[in-house]
């Protein structure tokens, strides 16, 4: 009853209706004025004094606070970000196929089943169940050999790498290797850390391995499961080179498992780090495989860096909500996650088979590259052709897409967020802004 | 076939891989994945089932034996921390109080009205619903003039302190003045960032500016609502001055508004924020006034400082799920955290008083400092008493305390997550630990 009361009146002091400064009537008044009892409406009065729309002083009327006015009306906070219908982002799931209702049920008994101690401040390296279940997950799924004490939770890949940049750069690393083309993400993050990213080739076999121990870098970082953008996988050679160059030159991996469950002609190669756990830090993240919307991710850490990086993380805060920890353990426990890549692999795969199949239709001359697996392909472009201006001219018809940093024309195109005739139409424009 | 398979899932399970009752793909889905018949899959589950690694039952999931001795069992991620029934923990609210049903019912809400969109990457700053909505509250309640391109959503004082100190840091600040006594996370955050905290002392007026302009700095961390430990307010002189300092040192003052709706006598002081938006940045979070799980918070930046901040937010990630931000603006804009911080402010004043009558029962010597407001209060203790030797002591007999750094033996004891009978019995336990 209190709650309507409270409700209307701030409808009224926000829409203006009730100026700052106006009188209120007195709570026995308007108990009168509405039938009801008087404690509700000094229960209402009371609440929104607290909450700064009404001021009472000892005897005095009940007045809208002076600073409650209407006068200002909230700024819209806008986006600069242009939306357009046919965006081609390489970073994005199939966003309509977020499992919402598991989710919540997942939440649900998070937050009707957590003891009280669990909604305090909670273990920097994220709970022990969910390390439990998370550790569970990527040893059935993706080979990996994670110890419970250095399985870390964090707030997706970003927030992983960027901790891990600071911890090598407070032990005096200045340099790290990062694929070129790569992920610009990888740079700039390594660089907003102090990091000097060194850009080391790769070729149809994954990083060149030679090139990489001629850079002198001591840190990698990698997408061996598969490279973005050129979406190949690591050739079996070059992952045993790597593995030795980072044991002879005492180096680290640092592994962006960004997407390895989503593979659509076989079983994913499994993660490096299940190679060499010492030697690999694999930093992971739910982004691509559920919602980049949750913020959540993992690192498999060497033992030797797990008490550097739980500090760093512990300091730098940024680890996710300990309520949505217990819902991804829970979520994980189910199978949840399971089922959900596996529709998503099956989406994914006709969605990709539709985008190989508008460019065969409209672009004959591009090429799809790479292995059939995750959320993009890359796309080779004729050599006449200028990404660049191809991705304005596209963006122009309300097509996003990028061009791949390869050094010769080509696009990276992601399709796991679009539906089929979405990506038909968008492939169609595409080659409209093309050939204008 | 089957045998190489049944060979590689009996190393995973030996291996501990794969671990006791994790659960296996179904036979489709893992002859799917593999690209074999079905009939291998279910050959070789078969098998591994007879030998005692997998268990299946009718219908239900084939998983790991519970059994099937891993060689490395899985290592509990315990932690060290004890458990004391008298827990008297600064930084903690009721956790018993967090109000499960409502934040529930807003974060349903979020799951199911959120469009696709919001299921991405999201804005850096946070939603601009939330900016919005957490710029009303601040401004009715807490008398802050935050702006919405400069109102930024982060995760918790931590995350949002150490962010900034990067970015000053990159600015080539090199000191960064802390209070004296202070909160240690302010040095401890500072240091990380690679800032060298420089103590200013601290009275009973709160920080003493002529300190801090003699100490050379050009920005300052305070708590000016209620400086912890002491427990005072900054006062009306002080402020001014700190103000003038600010602006004729072209300085900037980092405001941690760690609890100042929580205020038992009257209301609270005003934000420093609101005064001064261009030389003050508040750091703010909802881990006092709500749960340190959530892991929520809020920059309220000077405008000259937003870009930057947004930049370093977006590198090292880290900002709250968007989920969870879709959730507090439906809380905010339904009066909850108002109606939560009621509820909360009548039970803390009595259990502070239920800490301040134990204490004279049981401690006359010990005198209770400070305002009534927050969640501790600052205990001094006669000159001859060793607080770190008290806490040690309090500790055996199952009482957590902390020995304040005040120059002088005084404790810290917060009131806020125990009823009030437990603040009747630990501090009977301390004062047994006093007397020993």
């Amino acid at each position: 009853m209190h709650e309507q009361l409270e409700q209307a009146l701030r409808e009224h002091i926000r829409s203006g209706r009730l100026m700052p400064e106006a009188r209120l009537p007195s709570s026995r008044a308007l108990a009168a004025q509405l039938g009801i009892s008087r404690g509700v409406v000094v229960e209402a009065y009371a609440q929104l004094t607290a909450e700064g729309y009404l001021v009472s002083g000892q005897g005095a009327p009940t007045r809208v606070a002076p600073a409650a006015s209407a006068e200002r009306p909230p700024v819209p906070a806008t986006s600069l970000e242009p939306r357009r219908p046919y965006d081609f982002a390489p970073e994005l799931p199939d966003l309509a196929g977020f499992p919402r209702e598991q989710w919540l049920r997942c939440l649900r008994a998070a937050l009707r089943g957590a003891p009280f101690a669990a909604l305090g401040p909670g273990d920097t390296r994220g709970t022990s169940e969910l390390r439990n279940e998370l550790m569970a997950y990527l040893g059935r799924v993706r080979g990996a050999a994670p110890e419970p004490e250095h399985t870390l939770i964090g707030g997706g890949f970003a927030h992983g790498f960027a901790a891990l940049c600071r911890v090598l750069r407070q032990r005096g690393l200045e340099r790290v290797a990062v694929e070129s083309p790569g992920w610009h993400v990888h740079r700039l993050v390594a660089a907003g850390a102090g990091l000097e990213p060194v850009p080391v080739p790769v070729d149809e076999q994954g990083i060149q391995v030679d090139g990489l121990a001629a850079s002198g870098c001591e840190v990698a970082v990698l997408t061996p499961a598969h490279q973005y953008p050129t979406g190949r996988v690591l050739a079996p050679e070059r992952r045993a080179a790597l593995l030795e160059w980072a044991e002879d030159e005492d180096a680290l991996i640092v592994e962006d498992d960004y997407d390895s469950e989503l593979r659509y002609d076989r079983m994913a190669v499994g993660a490096l780090q299940g190679l060499a756990p010492e030697r690999v830090c694999q930093v992971g993240s739910l982004s691509l495989r559920l919602a980049p919307a949750l913020r959540m991710g993992w690192i498999l850490s060497p033992s030797w860096l797990t008490g550097a990086l739980t500090y760093e993380l512990g300091l730098s805060g940024g680890t996710p909500a300990v309520l949505d920890q217990l819902a991804l353990t829970d979520f994980l426990a189910r199978g949840e996650l399971d089922r959900h890549l596996r529709r998503m692999r099956s989406r994914y795969r006709s969605r990709r088979q539709a985008l190989v199949a508008a460019l065969a239709q409209c672009l004959p001359e591009a090429q799809v590259e790479g292995i059939p697996a995750g959320a993009f392909a890359f796309v080779s472009l004729e050599n006449r052709l200028d990404p660049g201006a191809i991705a304005s001219a596209a963006a122009e018809r309300g097509v996003a897409v990028q061009p791949a940093e390869a050094g010769r024309p080509a696009l990276v195109l992601g399709y796991a967020n679009l539906t089929e005739p979405a990506i038909e139409r968008g492939i169609a424009c595409l080659a409209r802004a093309i050939r204008a």
